[in-house]
């Protein structure tokens, strides 16, 4: 098992509604040395959702958050814990105030957070000549514990879960039911070069063993009888 | 902000009660290369767990789950929720089957894995003359999303939240609410390196910018009156 290295994409403007932003994440890339097969690439949705024009101007938070639902979980106080049409559980749908572009803006999550991922690929992989693993991330809190933690809500190229189920332990006893979360975990590991106030909105990683295959992020949403929470 | 590296803490031997496990992994550490200023070691608690004579011999996996248990928050057929004794909420109460050391053999948390973490920091202090942060990890599901990420159920000689409250975005507007749990980052960043079966109980991670200060992994613990999922 070698070592992973997560490297920060530093360097990428101010992102505006229509801007290339596989161009401006490409040169940040470039900057970084480029890319090889089987590296991983996160890329923080606010960026993503801003060139996508996912933004909304009005000084009503609340009423933009409730149009974003598909469904409220728990209400108190200004805090709302929405099912997003993705299906992901998080706070305000995953509706932002900090970091968008003026007083009164709101940005939303991407519509097709997968797609966004896919296109972000193509065009890497079109400049770089090998395609990246994509990652686009939210920050999401957890029920118990406390703060959040960057989890992925696109992904294209990759299966965001590594199955073990099946597989043995060092005695040669099957592990139980071993699902490891591996996109969520690199979106974490992302974060911790992106930080929060210093325009780096991705990272690159290298030396990652990834689950075989392709995927969606919706695959990282637990199904509805399973759910536990509701 | 620069490069982060995990590397995986190979080549340790399984661990039995009573083993030296600090001397087990300062000898994979070695191997990697030392100890600088600012490095962390996150280590799966399994192996603390045995070290610390943590193991029952029990056919009766449930009775043991309840025995660890301060109180069960849900459960469905064999799948109980349970909120440990430190405050953590995760399956079975974090007893465990796998990687066990024989049939009905269960491994439960250390007691007070905080302690568990700071005395690993003091033994690799000594011999590398420099203190590394140390999280002890343990991987946990998360309601409404599939699969498990590693979290830190035990720290020393770090924050476990960087609490960005008051800072800035980049265009000087002050940040909402963001308090990210870096050591529950960590631990899934290396988990990444360390996979479930092939004896990597642990990697050390470096680069990272740590919250200035000291804590507890019970700082991690959403406090009840916070908790909207009870």
């Amino acid at each position: 098992m070698s070592e992973l290295t997560v490297t920060p994409l530093a360097g990428v403007p101010e992102i505006a509604p229509g801007d290339d932003l596989a161009r401006a994440l490409g040169d940040a890339l470039e900057r970084a040395g480029g890319l090889v097969e089987g590296d991983v690439v996160v890329v923080a949705h606010k960026v993503v959702s801003k060139a996508e024009g996912r933004i909304v101007e009005s000084g009503d938070a609340l009423e933009v958050i409730l149009r974003e639902a598909r469904a409220v979980r728990r209400r108190r106080g200004d805090l709302v814990i929405a099912e997003t049409e993705h299906g992901f559980v998080c706070a305000s749908a995953g509706v932002d105030r900090s970091n968008a572009p003026g007083e009164g803006t709101l940005v939303l999550l991407p519509r097709d957070p997968d797609a966004s991922a896919r296109a972000l690929r193509e065009a890497l992989s079109d400049r770089f000549g090998s395609p990246p693993a994509v990652i686009v991330s939210d920050s999401f809190g957890r029920p118990w514990r406390q703060g959040t933690t960057d989890v992925a809500i696109g992904v294209a190229g990759l299966a965001p879960l590594l199955d073990l189920r099946g597989s043995a332990d060092e005695r040669g006893r099957p592990l139980e039911s071993t699902v490891i979360a591996v996109a969520d975990e690199l979106a974490g590991a992302a974060e911790l070069v992106m930080g929060k106030t210093d325009g780096v909105p991705g990272a690159r990683i290298r030396g990652v063993r990834l689950p075989p295959g392709d995927g969606s992020a919706r695959d990282l949403v637990l199904p509805p009888e399973r759910d536990l929470f509701p």
